[in-house]
């Protein structure tokens, strides 16, 4: 059976039984029996009890090997001692999914953890999956199965939401009916010792029922599939990532027991996996919002309408901060829009149809923007005034856009008012036009449908494709080499053969172990050259007085690797000296570092920053989760805030950032192909130069996994 | 009459007339004295209409003049041709307040403006103050006014609440009773010809009704005097300044017609005048709520208590996001508040006291940590369960906190959920306990409470005291000479006269007008010298071939005074040159830059950056509104993202902050005492050296006025 057949057992249950259904009021077992009776569950339901002949009149079985027909999945609500034991005849029974409620596993520690690992391995022996431990359930409005123990199925609606918190969930359930949100389904994930975020994507990419995918995520357990799911999903996410902060993850840490990744790390990762970003719960649910009942926004033109000008300048300021910042109106549109306003009107965008406009104002205008090729997007902000009435204008708004049947263009309404605009707005987001009580939120709403969009256009591959000219052998014999010597750091000569074998330009070098020898190297290579210790037990060379740039003749070799050696003699008298090593000196560039970290969620991941202080003081830094293209590196450069320098300033060339964009992405293959062996590394610094001149390598780090 | 009497015959009237008061139902006169009626206004209410004998019951009369009594505030609902007529009455009448509702003033241009000037003309010249035009009215909870055409005075509450768009005041009126968001008052302030920021500042400064004052603001027309008002006020200010973005600068420009200002120099003027930013409508009713019911958080201590890992996680992020981030609680806080909880709680911070902790949990929670001296403000956070009721709970806290009988730290609430919840708010905000739906708001306003007591802890007064060892009539002189020249752009040589009038250490320099002047100045200032070209028409001196450095002798002197000669006439053959400057060439130090702008609300106002790139490529600078002491100066320094750089990185020394921060404070005393004469200035690069080492002004540029 397929994933994604096994996922729908889960998602679309035709029975679900109840392990340790309770005739207790009150009882978890109880409640999620009632539940699934009064949110109108069509399947059958089962109660397993041992000792009741029947819960809440239905009829029920000591064990679920007892029940006659299939059972799609199982709800489990017996303390943690007894799953196992419950589990089992359920595998017996080959239900399809186990919903456990019950905590007291993972979390807890070390025993918990083995629990846990037990009841997924009893699950998939018969091939069924665990949502869970230490959840709420799940509610499936679809299937009209509240099988879990929040009071009730949210309000129905095309937003699929998945939360890592139990708590959260609930509140959240009973929030959907406050904020009119609609919900295909709420699934409480906990501790994700089987079914995980990208199971759910997976599923609810293919769900008719569900057109935005919502995500409260405290770490995600498998990265990789993660941004693969996603990827492919070729639906919007929205996914609220807690634990950001130093204090907040430690907390996430104690919660959940999962590990938080680095906040660049998740930063890169929501990118590759097309994921929309939403800093906190209202941004969540606003932008989920939008994208269940609105088409992307395929270009860049957002149409403000506005019968208050303060609102549309907010509106204005907070689509700069989210990036799509208003343009002005073309003239011939504008001159549309003048027909549509008073003489003291603002064609120009915000179009501004003034206070007393009222009903015709915004008949008039939207069906000018949204017949208008220029316009890709509208939001329709009202102010409630003394003379209009919001229940008219929201009217009005709807016929409005009926008419024009424009279907393509996403479209968000801001009333900021009273009653009578809450009112209204409720009216807007059943007629699917997502409502906001504040312009922020609007242009916030847009902002995603535009992300959505750009995602789209991206389509699901990153258009990498392994280079062939690798050498992965040599690189895994340089590596086994100083294995066999015990270190996990190998010398520079070391991981500049490696970076080498993947065709990084490294420049000449050659490892010297006598003075003669230097002199004949140098001879080989080239003046000017830099000379360095090399030694497993330096690793900053500067510091120990080993390194000796710009040497220009045979003397300044000889003087030079005297002086290399007794300093690091000085420096260190235990140090084993493999030789001096001699390299060309490359010209001056702009020093620019890539480097990467072997991230516990995702797996080998690449950084791309300046050098220097861009580094060590801004940490302006961008990461992207490797294997990648070149086109990828190309997009993650103008990410830096420094990244005018890359183009060029004070009359500078543009450097060469086609060549290093190959570079990027080669490191990214190169961590890869061996991240069963690297933890981390280092090209430090990178001269980099101006366009169509390339790059050197200057300094390589290597660092193994500890084995 | 002092300004603040003034102020209360308009905030406080005993007796209103209303100019136009009109008998046609819905007509803005008929509006405002029906509004006037309905709020329950205890004054006299004088409707004046040359025809009608009363309107809607009450006596109107021909003329203002005719009133028996003394009138406090006119509300002008007349169109703007008839205004100034009635104005005049006024004057005779000896009316204090001129609450103009009429547009068709500034805001339609020229011809308007000019109406404006003279109406404010015929106010003052009776010491009557002008509201307006271009308003809503003013809405007076404490006297029960609301004198303007909004449906209703707003829900009573302590915030004074101030919008320059009308529109919006309207929207956000109503909006009260949705949110409860309390208001002692609300002003509309349009086109500001008179009355502004300040004088409202200043007013509810010492309105015993109002706890915070909340702004809206496009543009602040009198800079200097709206920091003072705010500095002064010694209450919490929130402002949403909108316009910050490049397009909706100019969409706020086109609005009221007032310049928007830099968005960076409002940033430092409001730091300067203690207003707290809101960045969206949302933040300023969120934060101005906490600000008007709870005390300023004095200490940095936040406790999180929460029921929910997710929200209690999600707090903690956003604490980080708004610089007030979570510790972690002290190990015997932890013990008690251990008892409050189950084993698996936490009690580290956030406190989470688990779902099923239920009522007694918070209660004992929240007692501990009122009384805990570590803490210094405290958010309860609640997740609704299934098992808990919203309204039991926040009964729980409302007693937990009186039973404490603490009331210098602030608390605010955040319950996540549905209708239960949201009744439950409302019950907590009745209280005084300010309430939000997400964690995310209820740390904002935390966040802002902080604020507030840090902006308390800084006083009244910047300690400025201008240096008295300045030489400002030399600076004026040198500044006479370049006018009598007819220039307004300084040469080096005389930009460097101003700053050493005013101690800034430019080094030694002479400027040579032949060869041999140049080796006997080149003798007498030492080497290694810099040369440069001295001439108004080449400002760009280094692209004409004009400048060289590291001059080691009299040969280097020579040759360099005919190379630099040659290429200024090859450069610009019209160029007047003056000579050629040498000067003590400073040693290489970290370039930093100070410079002035004279901003158009605020004046002269000063910024602080790096050299180079991070000015030109990263714009890492910051602003201060001159003058300022040197302690302003050195809170400047860490607002930059390079700040690193200058406490030393790399295991350098800690630059020389003390010595930079003498000089940034007397480069503000210098522009703002030639503010008159001074447009710009650069004293860029400044060589800034280690501790105790001082600086050295390397380039100077002063750009005059254009007179």
């Amino acid at each position: 059976m397929s994933s994604l057949q096994e996922m729908k057992a889960l998602f679309a249950p035709k029975s679900i039984a109840v392990i340790g259904a309770s005739v207790k009021d009150g009882s978890i077992g109880n409640t999620v029996v009632k539940n699934l009776i009064e949110s109108g569950f069509a399947g059958a339901i089962y109660p397993i009890n041992p000792k009741a002949p029947d819960i809440l009149g239905i009829k029920a079985y000591a064990s679920v090997k007892d029940v006659p027909g299939e059972v799609d999945i199982a709800v489990f609500c017996v303390p943690a001692h007894i799953v196992l034991g419950a589990a089992r005849e359920c595998a017996e029974k080959k239900v399809k999914g186990y919903v456990v409620i019950t905590s007291g596993f993972s979390e807890v520690g070390h025993e918990g953890a083995e629990l846990e690992k037990q009841l997924v391995e009893i699950a998939k022996s018969s091939g069924g999956r665990v949502i869970g431990p230490n959840i709420v359930g799940v509610l499936l409005n679809e299937s009209k199965a509240n099988a879990s123990f929040a009071p009730s199925l949210p309000y129905p609606g095309k937003t699929a939401l998945i939360s890592q918190s139990g708590a959260l969930l609930i509140s959240l359930d009973m929030a959907t009916f406050v904020r009119q949100f609609g919900a295909s389904s709420m699934v409480s994930l906990g501790n994700m010792s089987d079914v995980d975020f990208a199971d759910c994507i997976d599923f609810y990419a293919h769900d008719e029922n569900t057109n935005c995918v919502s995500l409260y995520i405290e770490g995600v357990k498998d990265g990789r599939r993660f941004i693969e799911s996603g990827r492919k999903a070729g639906k919007p996410i929205v996914a609220l990532k807690s634990g950001v902060s130093a204090h907040g993850a430690a907390a996430a840490a104690s919660h959940t027991g999962s590990l938080a990744g680095s906040v660049k790390v998740y930063d890169a990762a929501f990118k590759q996996a097309h994921v929309i970003r939403a800093r906190d719960l209202d941004e969540l649910l606003d932008r989920s919002q939008a994208l269940a009942l609105q088409p992307p926004m395929t270009g860049k033109n957002i149409c403000v309408i506005t019968n208050g000008g303060g609102i549309g300048v907010l509106a204005s300021d907070s689509a700069e901060a989210y990036g799509v910042p208003l343009a002005t109106v073309p003239k011939d549109l504008q001159e549309e829009f003048k027909k549509c306003m008073p003489d003291f009107g603002s064609a120009k965008n915000p179009v501004d149809i003034t206070g007393g406009a009222g009903l015709k104002g915004y008949e008039d205008a939207i069906a000018v923007a949204l017949k208008s090729d220029w316009v890709d997007g509208l939001a329709v902000l009202y102010c409630e005034t003394a003379v209009t009435q919001p229940d008219e204008i929201a009217e009005g708004v709807m016929r409005a856009i009926a008419a024009t049947g424009v279907k393509d263009k996403p479209i968000v309404a801001c009333f900021v008012g009273g009653v009578k605009c809450i009112a209204a707005g409720k009216k807007l987001t059943a007629a699917g036009i997502p409502f906001y009580e504040n312009p922020d939120k609007a242009m916030s709403a847009l902002s995603a449908l535009r992300q959505a969009a750009i995602f789209q256009a991206e389509g699901i591959q990153d258009d990498y494709v392994p280079a062939k000219d690798v050498d992965q052998a040599t690189a895994r014999a340089v590596i086994a080499e100083a294995r066999a010597d015990g270190r996990n750091v190998l010398t520079e000569p070391e991981a500049k053969k490696v970076f080498a074998a993947y065709g990084l330009p490294v420049g000449k070098s050659q490892v010297a172990t006598s003075e003669d020898m230097a002199v004949e190297f140098a001879q080989e290579i080239g003046y000017p050259l830099v000379m360095k210790i090399v030694s497993p037990q330096i690793i900053h060379k500067s510091d120990a007085g080993g390194v000796k740039v710009n040497i220009k003749d045979e003397a300044g070799v000889r003087a030079a690797y005297k002086t290399i050696l007794a300093n690091a003699k000085a420096y260190n008298a235990d140090a084993n000296i493999h030789g001096i090593l001699l390299q060309s000196m490359a010209p001056m560039g702009k020093e620019v570092i890539v480097g990467s970290v072997n991230d516990p969620q995702f797996g080998p991941t690449v950084m791309f920053g300046l050098g220097g202080i861009f580094v060590e003081v801004l940490k302006d830094v961008t990461f992207r989760v490797a294997p990648f293209s070149s086109k990828t590196a190309m997009d993650m450069f103008p990410e830096i805030k420094s990244y005018q320098i890359l183009q060029g300033t004070r009359g500078e060339k543009r450097l060469d950032q086609e060549a290093l964009s190959v570079i990027v992405s080669r490191i990214s293959q190169l961590v890869t192909e061996l991240s069963d062996e690297i933890a981390e590394t280092d090209a430090n610094p990178i001269m980099l130069y101006p366009e169509g001149q390339g790059l050197a390598v200057v300094d390589a780090r290597i660092i193994l996994k500890k084995k």
